[in-house]
């Protein structure tokens, strides 16, 4: 398999109606604006089911929502769901609160999801996995994680990511991990949030039914900009970010077919 | 006739209050203190009429707007209009959805406009003109822009400054065009949002009935640090927004008049 | 006496909450991130309390509040009371406008507070002190600086930290000056709201009873850090910012301890 949806963005500068939290909005346009996508940054419930007459994703991240923020998602997702637009899930510290635990809910509840981009421990709550991210071991922790995202992928019927050290990309039946990337990422805020507006730009390209191989592009993407990004740097995380919106500027489905490290499990 | 605007606007430190949109409140705040002018970023309703009694220009972008953001707005710039500070309005994606539309419109009843930043579809939209962005050439677009500028600086009575590969500024009367500038400029989000606010600025210090001079400065100004900060990069969109605030602190009047590209039409 | 917190942050990772202000939640994040700590953004009222069961501090900054903010605020701490969870309050604007100084108030009232950082304007209203910061020469306002944290100290029962040339330090019996810093520091957007997250860092694993210490060393490490990012700049505000993190990142207590130029007046 080759990945060639990159420069698909590139060629069709896909609309991201990114709806997401307030530490990350600037970070995730220019991220976005770097692959070739196109963020419009809207969290108006107004205007959030029109948007998806033109719109070529939704990002729904719940990191920093009011009550109202959840109303003007579920009506934008509902609108996505009509319209054919593929929504992305970013479930921001799911299982960190009660609140959040309700509101994933209420969105998983009430919006088809076509993928769910998040941490272990956030995906793990989704699965109805008992999780503690402290404490476990990186062995068992690596064979839990890969059934975690299928039992979850299965359990919603969409492609999901997980982020970390090693990433999985899963649709429920296949598994990916993907062993491209850097410790810098997860040192920088809102990377695990622009991954998640990046899985929306591949998916707003993809053709039906590749959805999989969409995520694992993003995936795989992602990570080898973050790869290269690092190179010579040593913990300098303020240049990391901008060395980081470099490399997504100058990625191309070629240099991910290049470099990409992946297994399938 | 010799810019000198930015050199008042180091002297002075003009307050700009910035009722702005969650994506581009750090990048607009770094860009004025950049330039020298001192930002206020505040969206409350209950502090947005007494701010005008102390500030010097005040910015309307409607970038991500809730209706009590709109209510806000309205009470700071009908203060604005009392103790005679001026105000910039962004029509951010002015019609692209009807809220917006009706937003816009609602502002723009109730207050007037000291100038109006936007690309040319915002603009075109104002002034009642049909406009396709995609599928417009350049020849006949070019054309186009300068009378869409003057005709919608008439029926607002403000100044009109249309982005885009060539600025546009006009009072209605004259059209200058601004040859200045840079690709990278809208590949990083909320450049344009910034602009806004530099035109805010700009007529914070300049004399009444100078404001079509101020607004062409502000404009060249910018256009020239995009340019100055571009140079020996080649897409690299992370190191760009960096050095574009470099440049921005390093700008005086003298640089603008030095490298200005400008032609009236 | 030697700094150590900086290490222990390093260790621990503590749980800084922030509610904080749309324009600095980027880079309040990632300095923090940069220390070693792990910011917590929510500004949920819905969660506000349930926080403090996990959290090591909490910070109310005021910086851009609409009026569920402040409810959540003050939910947020006086749960953290209970939990014995330090608070700082960065009272942004203070005295500036009728709602902030009502707003803070409000806060003071209802919540303890281990920590106040603020310019010598916000912390002067809060002393109930006239300050006029335009028109004060600088040899009878040093004087008065240290006076003004003291008896703000004293008023509330906890630190105070005062930001500017010199930064003042006291817990109402001790006042330390901090002569490390940068003209640079105040020329980037969100600088004293970082420093407010970064004593909400400090305090988050600092011994009871020791908080004067822990805050010195946030704000002398702080300072430090924005020294050694200047160097070899030349008012490149861009690239200064970037530097900042990179030096927040490689900042520990040893080097602290190497270059405070700290003065106990």
């Amino acid at each position: 398999m080759q990945f060639r949806y990159l420069d698909l963005i590139r060629e069709c500068n896909p609309l991201v109606h990114c709806m997401t939290n307030i530490v990350v909005t600037n970070f995730s346009a220019n991220g976005l604006l770097a692959l070739g996508a196109s963020p419009f940054m809207s969290t108006m419930s107004e205007e959030a089911a029109e948007i998806q007459q033109f719109s070529n994703a939704l990002l729904l991240n719940i990191g920093t929502i009011h009550d109202f923020d959840v109303d003007a998602m579920i009506i934008a997702g509902q609108a996505a769901n009509q319209h054919g637009v593929p929504v992305v899930l970013d479930p921001v510290g799911a299982g960190a609160t009660a609140y959040r635990r309700t509101t994933v809910k209420k969105i998983l509840d009430k919006v088809n999801i076509s993928a769910i981009r998040g941490n272990v421990s956030e995906v793990a709550f989704l699965a109805g996995v008992a999780w503690q991210v402290k404490g476990v071991d990186a062995g068992r922790g690596n064979g839990d994680i890969a059934e975690i995202a299928r039992i979850t992928a299965q359990k919603y019927q969409c492609c999901v990511a997980i982020s970390g050290e090693i990433d999985y990309i899963s649709d429920g039946k296949q598994v990916a991990k993907i062993y491209n990337g850097t410790t810098l990422l997860p040192k920088i805020t809102g990377s695990g949030c622009l991954l998640g507006a990046t899985v929306g730009a591949f998916l707003g390209v993809a053709e039906k039914g590749d959805e999989f191989h969409a995520c694992l592009e993003a995936g795989t993407g992602f990570a080898v900009a973050g790869e290269l990004a690092a190179q010579g740097l040593n913990n300098q995380l303020g240049s990391f970010a901008v060395q980081f919106i470099n490399q997504l500027a100058d990625l191309t489905s070629e240099k991910i077919n290049q470099l990409a490290r992946i297994e399938y499990v």
